[in-house]
């Protein structure tokens, strides 16, 4: 009855969420949900996330979907454990807010798509949708522009220390690393010295060596 | 030094704010912003929302932009205080957590182009994209489909209570119900309820007399 995350070891949402956890010092099992096999649209798991995508959690009798919902519970449930990374101060956790739905909303909606589009389509057999990298890297170029002012006077997004609004980024911008899309952030000084240091996080180590067994 | 929000008195945004401010009884500064001659991308607007989009909002010295990062500090610095909106419990917290996700990440994605689409822009005087009708009135029905079935086990979205996830619907409901988009809502009986139920609430009939001034 401890804690448990359903998922594929390469969903950005379920490494997330495993970051978390990691962050948190908190043991977990981890089910893997056969994608291919179309796992993810069948019950089981559609009773946990009747939308059919991964990653599902598990804290008891507590079932979740949706891996920022999973990611704030665990940040509150365990605040004294491991990393903090939300704020008692309601202002300063006003802040981290903006910046967790600025990810949702605005740095995820491009990010992700880009990292589908170049990074998992050829991986899947698929082929990338050229037509749409030109207006989806302008549209992240534009982000990135807000975050390298953000950036250029406050070391983390939320504010002075490392926050769930960071951690929000890691999967994404890790694969986007390995792709052409990395000059976007490699011309942005602040941009590229907070990427450094959010991968550098021993805790997103951990869950990438999870992800090669 | 009050509670004030910039905005536009017809932004789905800037009417998700004041909606939560009227469920807890608190008096604010409305300041309008000229969205047609472009003041929300110029400055001072944009040293308070770099992505130059209404609302902003300040509480003393706290300065927000992203409606639902408003709506959650204003939930927490006045949990007290009118409507409960959010949960002291750490587990009714997270399943209200969850539909705020779905509802910013799956239903907002649809629903809002659709409000854009059909009824706003022929407002501003633009043509409607019929061709992005279709697809998107199919993405809002399967996440309707969701709802019902959610909404026949629980009056709400977030549970038994109304509560922020089921707020953050409201506008963008509001403005489909003037629509041929209507229908997708009057299929299905229990979130055709939960529409009723949630439009009749004094604090958005509140809002509107205020929109139409």
């Amino acid at each position: 009855m401890g804690i448990k995350v359903q998922g594929h070891p390469l969903s950005p949402a379920a490494q997330r969420v495993m970051l978390c956890l990691a962050e948190k010092n908190l043991d977990y099992e981890f089910v893997s949900v056969d994608l291919t096999a179309g796992q993810h649209k069948k019950e089981p798991f559609i009773s946990i996330n009747p939308f059919g995508q991964v990653p599902g959690f598990e804290d008891g009798d507590l079932k979740l979907f949706e891996s920022r919902a999973m990611t704030r519970y665990i940040s509150q449930a365990y605040a004294d454990k491991g990393t903090p990374l939300i704020s008692k101060d309601l202002k300063k956790m006003a802040i981290i807010g903006v910046w967790l739905e600025v990810e949702a909303l605005k740095f995820d909606a491009a990010g992700h798509s880009l990292s589908f589009e170049i990074l998992i389509k050829p991986i899947l057999g698929m082929s990338t949708d050229e037509a749409l990298i030109e207006p989806l890297q302008g549209q992240l170029a534009s982000v990135l522009d807000v975050y390298e002012a953000r950036l250029a006077e406050s070391k983390y997004l939320g504010g002075d220390e490392f926050s769930l609004a960071d951690l929000h980024h890691i999967p994404i911008v890790n694969n986007l690393m390995k792709t052409k899309v990395k000059s976007l952030f490699e011309q942005r000084p602040h941009v590229k010295a907070w990427c450094d240091e959010i991968l550098a996080r021993p805790a997103w180590k951990k869950v990438l060596e999870g992800a090669r067994v």
